[in-house]
């Protein structure tokens, strides 16, 4: 079979594509070839392997030509960043609702000129809920709970998922979108999101570097490891439709904690010297934003397809360790 | 002031054209001119007075050079039908999508080069709501009832409802949607529509002609009249965001009622000749498709504003009568 994933070069997608190579098969059927689409090439182990081929360039503008291309199915991670949306309103546009329309029209051009309906996994985010000021998010966000997105990025979000659905319901695609909860531990740089501090707080103090923190411990958030989000990413495909129980969107598995026990975690795992590197310094400006997120989220579609979310963030601190072996200098500061 | 009204040549475009111009302004501005955009051209009455411009063609394509135009309100009525949209899924993308997304880009354009925002009143609808086959859908739905569209139609009003929001929130424009019920009586001849029957059991009897009944007496049904659906479009034009109590879109008030009710109020108005011209006889599509419908809806947020359902559809029968004097031949069969 041919797989494609939009967004194949990026921290997401770079681990599904290395899921599904190490597994051979999705839903059954052997993994011939993998398509890695992305503005940027993949890494080097990835490129190595013959199955996969790498398109570097804007999908957008790679949809044309994939008009006239069979893919059994579609991993469409692809997508700008919420700060990004925000600061470049035609990018959020582009990027986020055009190529996704675009590709959904590639592939319901093929289908409509006799392929089957391609699978397609749409990765949307817990963004979608909001808040709405006059209604307060519930905690848990359900997947029932109605979204009311304030930014655009949730907003394109939200849009897509209602595109997907009506493809699938018109039969053009088979598709499903996965609500991905706040991915934590990410490895790299401290980025400008709001949320970078979620990864931070874990992976400065074990790299031996200072990270501030600028909200409140009482703060809760729903997160997931990258290795959960994966997972659920692949269950999301491999399930019948019927499984859903309904046509919308659903909640990826999240574990949902307090900042305090995050801490205590990383404190368990890699002990008190490393988490002392951790300093609070409130700024006003996150926590305003912070306070508007979801502060938990459940997954009862999810568990239905029998996805769970972990059930201790210590798990998710030796399993960012873990990853991170292969690097250890980054982890030079580890107690 | 300088409005525009897309699809004011149509049945709820023309009476709100009507209503405007009778008004002579709008939010305490003296209405100066008022551009009838729309496929076909509008009634002579409406073209008839020095303050309208007519256009005739596809919005999308006008909508380029409307960037270059100034208009202090638009009402966004141009839509293309249900039963259209699951025909033809092109043309529901291309006149509900393409099109009104094309009109907030010039709205924006326009803002952006220095305009005040330009307040636009979108008509969405209560088919958003679907429903989800695995939701049922609550009686009343509510103004925050998880939509799950299960038309093209519905999903392209929902996907516009969230684009015209994210464009408020931007500051683009000055933006507020508006759900129609079911508006009836519709003058005219039936149409292919699930929902023509709501509207043909009051009107052919008055005209004298047999009308049936694809439906059981029990099924109910948020409606309202053109008039209070006029009322509504102008109410949420002027009312100020703040009114909304958030970004949302609202439902425009409803009357629930039972077709047996329906029929009630035809034979109390009209006498029981013309009731008699209703002959049931099921229709097992049509019911099947009504049968998934919303039976009734509330319409909190309007009550906020001051707009109120209807109190008996015996009201809305006599509307329609009084609606139609002026072509007294449409009447002729009234006993």
């Amino acid at each position: 079979m041919k797989i494609l994933i939009t967004g194949g070069a990026g921290f997401v997608g770079s681990r599904l594509a290395r899921s599904l190579l190490e597994r051979g098969q999705l839903g059954g059927r052997t993994l011939e070839r993998l398509v890695l689409a992305d503005l940027a090439p993949a890494a080097d182990d990835l490129r190595d392997d013959r199955r996969v081929e790498c398109r570097v360039g804007p999908l957008l503008a790679a949809c044309e030509s994939l008009r006239h291309e069979d893919f059994d199915g579609v991993f469409h991670l692809a997508s700008a960043v919420s700060g990004e949306c925000e600061a470049d309103f035609d990018l959020g546009l582009r990027s986020n609702l055009d190529s996704t329309r675009a590709l959904l029209d590639a592939l319901r051009a093929r289908r409509t000129s006799g392929a089957p309906a391609a699978r397609l996994v749409f990765s949307s985010s817990v963004a979608v809920f909001g808040p709405d000021p006059a209604l307060p998010l519930p905690n848990p966000v359900a997947d029932d709970t109605l979204p009311a997105p304030q930014t655009s990025y949730g907003t394109q979000k939200l849009v897509c998922e209602q595109l997907v659905a009506d493809y699938t319901r018109k039969g053009f695609v088979d598709g499903r979108a996965a609500r991905l909860m706040t991915v934590t531990v990410r490895p790299g740089r401290p980025n400008g999101a709001a949320s970078s501090f979620f990864s931070g707080i874990i992976r400065e103090p074990l790299a031996g570097l200072e990270a501030v923190l600028p909200v409140d411990p009482t703060v809760a958030h729903p997160v997931s490891s990258p290795r959960r989000t994966v997972e659920g990413l692949v269950a999301v495909y491999e399930a019948s439709r019927e499984a859903f129980g309904g046509r919308l969107a659903l909640n990826l598995p999240a574990l949902n904690v307090t900042v305090q026990q995050m801490l205590d975690a990383l404190e368990a795992v890699a002990g008190p010297r490393v988490r002392a590197r951790v300093r609070p310094e409130r700024d006003e400006r996150i926590a305003a934003i912070v306070a508007g997120w979801p502060r938990g989220a459940s997954a009862g579609r999810a568990a239905g397809i029998g996805l769970l979310p972990e059930t201790s963030f210590e798990d998710i601190v030796r399993q960012y360790i873990e990853d991170s072996a292969a690097t250890p200098a980054a982890l030079a500061g580890l107690a």
